[in-house]
């Protein structure tokens, strides 16, 4: 990325010598990052990232299917949860105590549609949840979606690059993917549109990306895509990783549940590895999040978008816990052992601290 | 920007450590854009590029007054123009044979609008022409549409960090910008959203942006492009890239002109500086490109965004030029004289001897 910055791109749809280099540089990262996903590179949209794309899945099913409801899992990200309401009517299927999306009620929420009117435009269901890792059983929301003639957008931005996946064999007829969630680089994702299906670009203007998305393309960050993509691909990589991050957030949450009265939320067996959230009890997640960022760990607390506008997560809502006491671990590539080794030192003694302040 | 992306960057819109730094960084951009648009830092929304900074101003226009027309001119950027067309009913103002736009046009559009019906949600109105160069009369134009209570967007793409812009003063209710358009990064731009007019975002789900723009921030490319608007920010500064501009696209006019049959498009005199495009009689524009190239020059024919579909540039079309023949050159701060004697070099031979060939 530093290069193409360094010695500036050429518009890749040109035909000058610049411009092809340029467009070599794209088709490159498009076949890593399609081969990191077990897709083709046709299939690969590049977007400005995940929230585009997930926001350009309901636009492309609610002007194919106008009229016609959206169905999403009340686990969604909010950029599902908002791109789809704002679009169409939203019928919402609940989850489980693990924030787990049932085939079953999704089947039945299906039929309750067609029973009142319409099928849904689209199905939005995600390969994982983004605030407690949960995994979500999309290959047969997949099936039971399509035995109804109804599309299914799966939300893979916090999935990929984590857990494997073949898009080809999952056969979504759109799959939402971001680059920083991997350990790439922030302002680019892909929509993968599988084969076949024609839906109207939420950007236009532009022939870019066979005309799917309007813009000049941010080669830069394709290009850095592309590398953290190939890197992945390697399925011993992607195990090595999965296996690290398992690892550390295993001993991230041995450390937090040392402390009184502090709960896992999600499915941690069925979960993506580099992901822990708690519910902390009698504390509120902020001045927790203070004292940890104090020892230098960076953490969050509720949705991993909604930070600042300080609204309690509905994921941890529609699980049936408390959404104002979630407190969210992530580890990446480079988190070390001294990382969790300083949190060890930090979280209960702080939560005791602030538990007796408030006592 | 490179080293944004060796440290990495934390999220913008957590409150840990690494957000905070990243969140100075942010603003600290917006305020060196806001100084270049003579605007002030709330104004600015960043987004992925000037394509979907003038989408969400057609996006925003609609979704506040939806079932109203859209006014725009004939020579407006196709992102403009399709980002138009596919949300509401169009109008279309002419343009003289320079590409010009009068108010007095779009004043008579207007009022044929409301005789018809509804009057526009929006006047589009570029800055300048991204083909040919022309500077428009953005401040009647605003003055016009909002004596008839209409807002206007400006697409500035092509004329910000060109030419002296002070959107305050203008008062246009929305201006897009781009960074690449003025030697900054690709994959940021910004749309200008004047004080106290609230419109939907085009991209949803998160709150970053004052919940104008949803997505993790691309936090590289934004200080990229408060780098290039604090560069050009010194108004000595943008008047010598102008005067500079202006001298290598008067000696490529001069080189041009001296083939036969060649004419200047657009009006260079009230025009941007660093953009020449000229009709080439008698060839066609894709080898004359080729022979370019050849010679290490990167020039291009037709739009600025439309080079893949090989469509005829409805800008030159609306001009009364064929648009199958036009050829655009642009220079920039990297631009030097040995470029431009390469050009006339190359140029007046290329097209003798492909003339030589038809005949």
């Amino acid at each position: 990325m530093a290069e193409w910055l360094a010695q500036g791109s050429g518009d890749p749809g040109r035909v000058h010598t610049e411009g092809r280099i340029a467009r070599v540089a794209v088709e490159d990262a498009r076949e890593r990052v399609a081969e990191l996903l077990g897709t083709r590179p046709r299939q690969v949209v590049f977007t400005s990232g995940g929230t585009e794309a997930t926001n350009a899945a309901s636009w492309g099913a609610t002007r194919a299917r106008p009229g016609r409801p959206l169905l999403l899992s009340k686990v969604e990200h909010s950029s599902v949860r908002e791109g789809s309401s704002r679009l169409a009517r939203v019928a919402l299927v609940d989850v489980d105590s693990f924030g787990r999306v049932h085939p079953g009620a999704v089947d039945e929420a299906i039929e309750q549609c067609a029973a009142t009117g319409e099928l849904p435009a689209l199905v939005h269901c995600q390969a994982a949840n983004h605030e407690v890792g949960t995994l979500q059983p999309i290959e047969e929301v997949v099936e039971v979606a399509h035995r109804h003639g109804v599309w299914v957008h799966v939300d893979a931005c916090a999935a990929a690059g984590h857990v494997p996946l073949n898009l080809d064999e999952l056969g979504a007829d759109m799959v939402s993917v971001s680059a920083h969630k991997m350990g790439g680089p922030a302002g680019v994702g892909a929509l993968v549109v599988r084969r076949g299906l024609r839906i109207e670009p939420l950007i236009v203007g532009g022939d870019q990306e066979r005309a799917r998305r309007a813009g000049l393309e941010n080669v830069a960050a394709i290009v850095g895509f592309g590398a953290v993509a190939e890197a992945l691909a390697d399925d011993a990589r992607l195990e090595h990783e999965a296996v690290q991050a398992r690892r550390l957030t295993d001993a991230l949450q041995a450390s937090a549940t040392a402390a009184k009265d502090v709960q896992v939320l999600g499915d941690r067996e069925r979960g993506l590895p580099h992901i822990l959230c708690v519910a902390v009890g009698g504390v509120e997640a902020e001045p927790v999040l203070l004292i940890l960022d104090n020892a230098g760990i960076a953490a969050h607390s509720g949705s991993s978008c909604s930070s600042e506008s300080l609204a309690p997560s509905p994921v941890i809502e529609a699980m049936g816990a408390d959404p104002e006491r979630s407190l969210r671990l992530s580890v990446g590539w480079s988190t070390t052992d001294t990382d969790v080794e300083a949190f060890a030192a930090t979280f209960a003694p702080a939560v005791e601290q602030l538990r007796a302040l408030r006592s």
